[in-house]
């Protein structure tokens, strides 16, 4: 069975785990932990814990369970209190307190979710993500980077606060794969930090694994604008430190005028501006809206990949090897 | 296997099915639903839901999961707008508002927790419980009840607002029995806001199972001052409509004088005046804080009955049969 690794956080992530589920490798998915909004944010704040939200939604896509209990991982409470909160992020929150450990969380989170599969926090270090901007101007925490506008006029640097220990199961996880995924994914906000962890690029430089990038389908205003996929891949190898890539997955299915319209606000679409043998290029927008998952960031994204016509790709790629 | 069905909610619960579980019986619990304290309370209020505490309760006394999963369900978050929710509460509220109905998430919650048995919900109307004083003060709600020191002056009446229907499934599970155990358990919080709903008393008069009443170890100050087993029979009498115990278990072991010390604020211990071939008297006392639960009112009760003591003692009923 071929090991495969995806390397990533949030909404990305889900898609191309949901997708290659439904084959016969063996997955694992090193999940950045920087998020710092929403319940996530609070939840830090409140309890000290290290962030839940994007290894709950790894856990959901990852999960051979009913589709109440994936339901239920991603029900958000509505009012009073527990308002905004996730039910998965508490559990997770709920197991760290119980088990005095995130790890032994997600473990145990992944035995009652069923999951196939691995979900790895590329480091257990409670960390932020911080941003210098060309004007000065520094962003603090994951969320302000998110909500930023100001990224695309330049920025100095991004770290990590306090700079981390890597999780080493992160890097066995990467020199034993056959093959590895980055993206899609929140370029400042869910690959680089993952990036940022001492030891993820030198594990991702020397591996012997065959790497794949898959490119975003949409730019995100005020911090990609008109970015191409090599604009991408430029910004990804300032941190790696080369062009590991042997594949680039790239969509060329076209959105309808009123969905592009709709997102002119957030942002524009990608174009592939590369050629060459390694660029796999295949329609992979998602044609409805009757997987939504219930999760605030999913509903949102309309023009989003299609889990399955994703791990077609991917399993072409995995299955040639 | 014999069909064995306790009546209550809460502590008293916890003890009887506790031990029970380790025994080859067919196990169900029929729960109160009045509950409208702490965690509950509040999740009453602000997400409407049904109270989960007193069936939470029961979840993990006959949940055959790992330690671990129970202590997670009884786990107490302790900051921040969580604060003084139990995890197991939020998952049953969760699973309600996902489901859309609180049998189907005691149900699924049973599932998760691989309980053996069944918890039964005696109504799954959201009822409150109402106490009209002498003195014509009205008690609103369980926990004014339970908060009360004036009850013991005498009451006018007690009930369920709004009235109540009965779930049918109470109602079978009384009729299928072999043995039905009511008790130990707050009086007027526990054990006669099941026999408020209608039917439920009906059912305990016409069913052919042998019936256990289990004295309560302590009287509650300002409810039951110096209550006797014979005056606990006599309330309870007076809602079922006849004496229908075919036993009454009481505890004959003596707690050392600095607990009895400790509980004068609580109340006074329950003396045993009655005799005859339905009286089993044995020393049920727990001996040790060792095994204390996480749970608030558990973690209070020092002079608590021994779940395996107590197990044996129904037991030896239930096999005589």
């Amino acid at each position: 069975m071929k090991k495969v690794v995806v390397i990533g956080g949030g909404t990305g992530n889900f898609a191309v785990l949901s997708g290659l589920r439904n084959y016969h490798v063996d997955l694992s998915a090193i999940v950045s932990m920087a998020d710092d909004g929403g319940s996530t944010g609070v939840l830090r704040d409140e309890l000290g814990v290290l962030p839940p939200g994007d290894v709950r939604q790894c856990l959901v896509a990852l999960s051979d369970s009913s589709r109440l209990m994936r339901s239920l991982m991603n029900y958000r409470f509505e009012n009073g209190g527990l308002g905004g909160h996730s039910f998965g992020n508490l559990l997770l929150s709920a197991l760290e307190k119980v088990t005095g450990s995130f790890e032994k969380a997600v473990e145990e989170a992944g035995r009652i979710l069923s999951i196939k599969g691995k979900v790895i926090p590329v480091t257990t270090n409670p960390v932020r993500l911080k941003m210098v901007l060309s004007n000065q101007k520094i962003l603090e925490g994951e969320k302000e980077v998110h909500l930023s506008e100001e990224i695309h006029k330049g920025y100095k640097s991004i770290f990590l606060e306090p700079f981390p220990d890597v999780n080493k199961r992160a890097i066995d996880e990467i020199m034993n794969a056959d093959v590895i995924i980055l993206g899609p994914g929140g370029l400042y906000t869910s690959l680089i930090p993952n990036l940022l962890v001492e030891g993820i690029s030198k594990a991702l430089r020397d591996t012997q694994a065959k790497k794949i990038y898959i490119a975003n389908l949409i730019n995100k205003r005020g911090q990609t604008p008109l970015f191409k996929v090599s604009d991408y891949l430029r910004e990804i190898q300032r941190y790696i430190g080369k062009d590991i890539f042997d594949f680039l997955i790239v969509n060329e299915g076209k959105p309808p005028q009123e969905l592009i319209k709709a997102y002119a606000l957030e942002g524009d679409l990608v174009h592939n501006n590369l050629t060459g043998a390694r660029i796999v290029s295949a329609d992979l927008l998602s044609s409805g809206l009757k997987e939504i998952q219930k999760s605030d960031r999913l509903q949102r994204n309309l023009i989003r990949h299609d889990p399955q016509k994703l791990a077609q790709e991917l399993m072409k790629i995995v299955n040639s090897l």
